[in-house]
């Protein structure tokens, strides 16, 4: 069984029922989930064996995220505890042509505060066959970004496939550093990036250039250029989202071998349950199709953009679907029956 | 008033809410419904002198099922007592591109042990008009299937109408028997027959045709090779039903009298609340349908697409619709405006 | 900060969850709203100061509605208390083609029973740049008839700004008046009406024209011959909305300035969350956009029709959505991103 | 099997969850009862043929309370339809020492307005063994008065039992006439009483005299007073109860035949679930002890007060115990041990 | 009407429902509490004129807390709005014997990073009666202190009534000092200060004395020692709690003018529904008090431990009962009778 | 860290909230939970490498169950998938003079149908300290009773300590043995028994004795009695409940050691939250402390009862304390402050 380590933050959140907007709820589902920690349920989910490594303080809430990482058969064993509040984001679920809406509250979590060298990387990866991280752990803090430089540095040397989701988010980046000045030192490492072009030119300082998706013909020169600043990457992926609005996307997908363009069909998702994690989703889906011998890259970027769409018929950041609805669904059957 | 009897099971359904996988829940929906009792129930609000006959355990889940047909205006004057269980269903309600997931936990039930010969049928039938069974009794266990038979033979003999469902389950028929072994024998008395033509002819161990349900003409040659094994049978009715998604169907019907097709147009419906027992509620319409004197063939047939339709925007096994809410969709009005 | 009254009654709202029938429920959800308070709440959150006059019961009930009114910041300085009870009304909510259904029980409530001179109006409107009423008043009984007649005769004496909307319930008006006995009066005062043509004829016992309100060229000549009544009259509006079921609407509008016709466009909104309300955002838009001087004729009824959209997809009877969301919605984006 | 009827008032009942006040709530739970209905589904959970005569509106809520009285087998025979509402009240539910609290609106219920003669009182009574009422019955309007007027001279003269809880409430009783004026007349037929002294005396316009329910000497004194105003009476009962504070009561009972007097033990409860209607299940056991021949006045009494306390530990009006279940606890065993 | 300003910080409170730990919870019960703006709401109940002062962050959680203020009838007119987040708190409320249990995530919010000299408080005194504010502000940071201290200087001043709870937590003062270092300057202004004897001691850096409050005799001499350096009081007032277990409390409280001990007696509180802001509950109760001629000193303490009492039965943060019944449990009437 | 093994059946747990009756029910709270299971999540709470063997079918309730193992931190390593079904109780919570009542459908489980030698008990201890096995297993089926006492001759084999729990269940033991017939061999190996004296004797057929817990000196005699057919015993301890109703318990608690009674004082546990898997919390403190080499026997027993005290106030099967909050109270602190 092929072992793969994540390593970022898991949050509480906090939502809303029913659509309520905030100001109308006097409860909030809570769950528990990051960009990171949802692709390691997603592989575990596809009989993986999969880790994720944080910090979490040692209080009743950290151990509640502790549980549901438990829960979710994906390992805990290096694991750091310390520091003094687990991040919270709170979500309104938008619908029609409200949008959800995020509102963060993850300044001073355990991990902003995690102390580089802490963690020994070594032994993390032992027998490990993958890593994955994202652009949001490097965001977070000083004390972060230098952790998953350590991640990254001791994965490329132990020979260790990465995976790099770029995952942009404005809000965050607070603390004196731009992506250009952390991320393409990050990125080096990487086998395997997934992102959307802009965001890849944005975050490695090159000039952006203005990618038309459609064109299959003018691809392949936008993405070889993630290659010069990576000199081991394998694949760039990029998912395709059209918002018809809240509660009705339009998804597809993108995956670049360094030679051909290999396109997922765009697929009609509505209703919306809930989007968030999709991203993730997509990402557990394409680690899993090129961590199998037996599909190539068209069926892998299939099945993650299968696995995109199908995240967001479930509520909670996690892509609880298994591989066999996955796999139907990648395979053309999306009929949605009841089965019984 | 007509008087119309049902047989067959009750079951306590579990479902999860909100769209939630069963991984995520913490609790369950308890209601209770099944094919058979599911018609009672619409055939009660239609104004009908309904009976369910069927047998519960009696502890207090059992009760429950109890008071769920007397709250709904069913008969329970003939029901059996004995049996050590409820069989129970657990429904995970999809969405989109997930589709609805059904976990049997039936076996063992209180009808699947009826002892042959203990129910009166000749008492049961006095006064009634019209009795209705369906394929899931028979499929159950040899004991069920036995029972069965007596009821629509004594309904033959009392010279009720017999209305049949096919209604193929198969993860059902477990007890060693196939269908082409029973159901031949139980469909030989009825005079009108709900179901696929497919699964008719399955079911009734003849050859397979394979029906374009679109091509008017060649319909009718299907549908008779069904009256060949059923002399008293006077109609032939099937749901029309495409799937676009879990929460878009398309739905229509055909009601062959024997001599000509009667379509119902596709409805859109969408979004989809809760699937199950549209089937029934379509059998319900269409009992409704034939029991009235002022209403044809065309508005039969228009009147059980219209009750299926509403169906699936209702939670629950049972079609809650009023007779004026159905006529008004049959009629064409599906604006859905607020009544105030 | 300009400041706007309304007056009006404000009702317990009792509605099933989850799509339920009422005969499903075992709770109710409890909120409170009514269509001239609704438009106070939609002034209150844009940044108006805005006052709702109404009587209300001396007893938890009414103590709870004077909380609900206090939270979204409108003004209570003038409300009355007395009388017996807070009218109530209840709401099952529908889904595709099965409408929601309201069920009323608000007759005798306290505002019903208000009596004549018992407000200061003259104190009301000290400093009011706005009143704004609906004809659902005069609906309730004759004394909440007078009274209304009291307020827009002294606001229309103190210059203050008048808005109609006409908003006719054929359930209500069952005090022996019918509309075109009462609303000529009433409406003479306004600047401003809000109504469907054919109940403004109704209403003010014209003869009915069958307006095309796709036909620019021809609507001028109907909408003039409200102007006939109401001298004092600048702008009449109209919500345009087509109902392709419980689920689906589309919904535009006109402003007509006395010269000129302005269109908002149509929008598709789907998922209906609640409509409930959805004229009363329309209205409170209307009145945003003409309070507003850095706003066009044409601006005001794209912000109407946007606010009126949004309303769609927020539970309960009041437009919970900020100015930015309206503007964003109204400018033309509808994709309804996560805000993150 | 025994039939008994009972006529009066079924309300909604809102009541607020987890002890929450009312400016706290925002669902209500939903549930049905009154007085009369509950006495009658005690009744049929013992097993008699119990029937509920009472005036239902033709609108959803109205269905609602007649599925309801069905699923707890009461007989809906004679249940008259019309008028324009279902009577309200709204229930906070305390907690230690603070108690809870009601809030009444039933004003204008359909059976506040039920004609005189409008019932075949001699087609209801017909095969009844039993008639009982209460005083809150006359209290709500002169046209209820005057109906429970017909139906207990119907009654008498049928030679069925009568029983009459005084059941008096200071808040009703608004139409003009006092106790004093209605009650002599009403409880003149009446075989059983239930009540206090006090009230007893208040209503029937007697001068108060000061009961001590521990001095077993002086109570039948006071007792004899009652059997001069009814001729019939053959038992006068009465509940005792001390209440400690909202969540712990002290209950025990007195059965008075005439010649003796029988008490039932003082018994602790607590916790309280839910006190409302406990007056009712103790009728409701009252009722059964009289109508059964195995049953001495002393197991009667007995049976009364421990179904009083029994119900003090169910949710909603009715006392869900089954006989069983209030043998065993009057018979002494309070352990409440799990039964499994 | 007296008017009444506190200051401090409001919380967002996450509570698990039905007693359950937090790591059952899948949602959390949303309300809004702080133990100043808790004697806020007490006092808007009891009629006065009630302000807070606060800072709350410019986000929909800030907007929330805002929202509640207003509900409660507390004018928000000077409440600065910035920083980051609102402080929260997490609850799992306990049974018998198992504690509730606090976990506190309140660094970094928007109070604690209040600028000195940001407010106006000449402003915010003019016309105002009482100051109010507790020792968990100046535990929050040096800046809360720093502007604690503006506020008790300024009220001075201007001649208004300070009272002072000592409200003692061990889990804040984290910023570097100590209550000793900040405590005496601040209570120096008091007019009243709510606190045990020793926690006082602690407080102002005294040798700790051992009170014995069941001796009536040796109190005085040790309060007394308490208007050593605050030369204005007027008032030291101690609440006495007894815990049997987390359901069961015993509360009184003592009241010292300078020459007598005046006691409440101790009362039984069972069950507990919440336990939080029950010494906030006793502040207002105080306040309300001393702020009412028609009181004595007696009867004010009475009414400060029933107040206590009673909140004990509401859930969340605020004291929602009623003058009136708070006045009859302090009257001695602690039965708990359904109000109806 | 010790490893603890335990083994037998895990049930889907459907529970009424809020005290409602079965038959008021509209959902069920899903919980899973088993004796021994119950025990193996004490042990890893207390910090024991805890392992927990049993039979799960492969269907989406087995998985749920499965998750519930892992998220308690104990092992699934030797879990054996297949069967048809998750064994089901049903239960109602009790309140004051109404007991909690079961509803057992669990008959025909995956454990159930376990088939003998299918496991590798060998495999299951390797490494493995102690084996806890319970009375309950047995009762289910031959084949559960077989493969039960595979696995305590295994472990005895191996040395390792084995404890027994009685547990007799008279709804159990259907498939044609008694205990007699099968408890004296499994008991044979025990090292640790816990259960009543009566249980005990009438389980090992043994003449049964009348035990008077609290004769210190009576005690030891009848003990001894059970040393005879388990030669390898060395505690015998038993729970010693009173119960004064179901919301109200007395809890203590007896070890002998072969020499010496140690008694737990009875604690008064009010109210009761719920008390099923209180047994098993006993059970789970028993080895905590027998496992432990600094607790002597007299803390050990404290130990077991604080945990069955504390468990009652716990909803769910497992007692979910710390070992902090259980030493706590087992050294006397049952204040049940709030922690803050």
């Amino acid at each position: 069984m092929k072992k793969v380590i994540t390593f970022g933050e898991i949050l509480l959140r906090l939502s809303t029922e029913r659509h309520l907007r905030f100001s109308q709820a006097t409860n909030f589902n809570a769950t528990y989930g990051g960009g990171e920690f949802n692709v390691a349920v997603s592989l575990a989910n596809y009989g993986f064996n999969a880790e994720f490594v944080t910090r979490l303080p040692k209080n009743d809430i950290g151990e509640c995220a502790l549980q549901e990482i438990r829960k979710h058969n994906v390992a805990t064993t290096n694991i750091q505890f310390g520091g003094d509040r687990l991040g919270i984001y709170f979500l309104e679920t938008g619908a029609g042509t409200r949008g959800s809406k995020v509102v963060y509250d993850r300044a001073n979590s355990a991990i902003a505060e995690i102390e580089p060298n802490s963690i020994d990387w070594k032994a993390v990866f032992k027998d490990a066959d993958w890593f994955h991280w994202s652009g949001v752990t490097p965001a977070i803090s000083a004390k972060a970004a230098a952790v998953c430089l350590e991640a990254v540095k001791a994965a490329h040397k132990m020979g260790i496939t990465i995976s790099s989701d770029l995952n942009y988010r404005s809000k965050l980046w607070k603390y004196g550093k731009e992506p250009k000045d952390i991320m393409p030192e990050l990125l080096k490492y990487s086998n395997v990036i997934l992102g959307d072009l802009d965001t890849a030119f944005f975050m490695t300082g090159q000039e952006t250039q203005d990618p038309d998706y459609q064109d299959m013909d003018s691809l392949p020169e936008l993405y070889d250029l993630l290659y010069k600043g990576s000199p081991d990457l394998s694949y760039v992926a990029t998912t395709l989202r059209y918002s018809v609005n809240a509660s009705h996307q339009k998804i597809g997908g993108i995956l670049y071998d360094g030679k051909k363009i290999h396109y997922a069909k765009i697929r009609e998702v509505t209703p919306v349950v809930d989007r968030v994690g999709s991203g993730d989703a997509f990402m557990g889906g394409l680690i899993y199709g090129l961590l199998q011998d037996r599909i190539d890259n068209q069926q892998t970027i299939d099945f993650a953009a299968a696995a995109c769409c199908i995240k967001h018929t479930i509520t909670g950041d996690f892509n609880l679907a298994t591989l066999d609805e996955i796999e139907q669904l990648a395979g053309g059957n999306s009929s949605g029956k009841v089965s019984r």
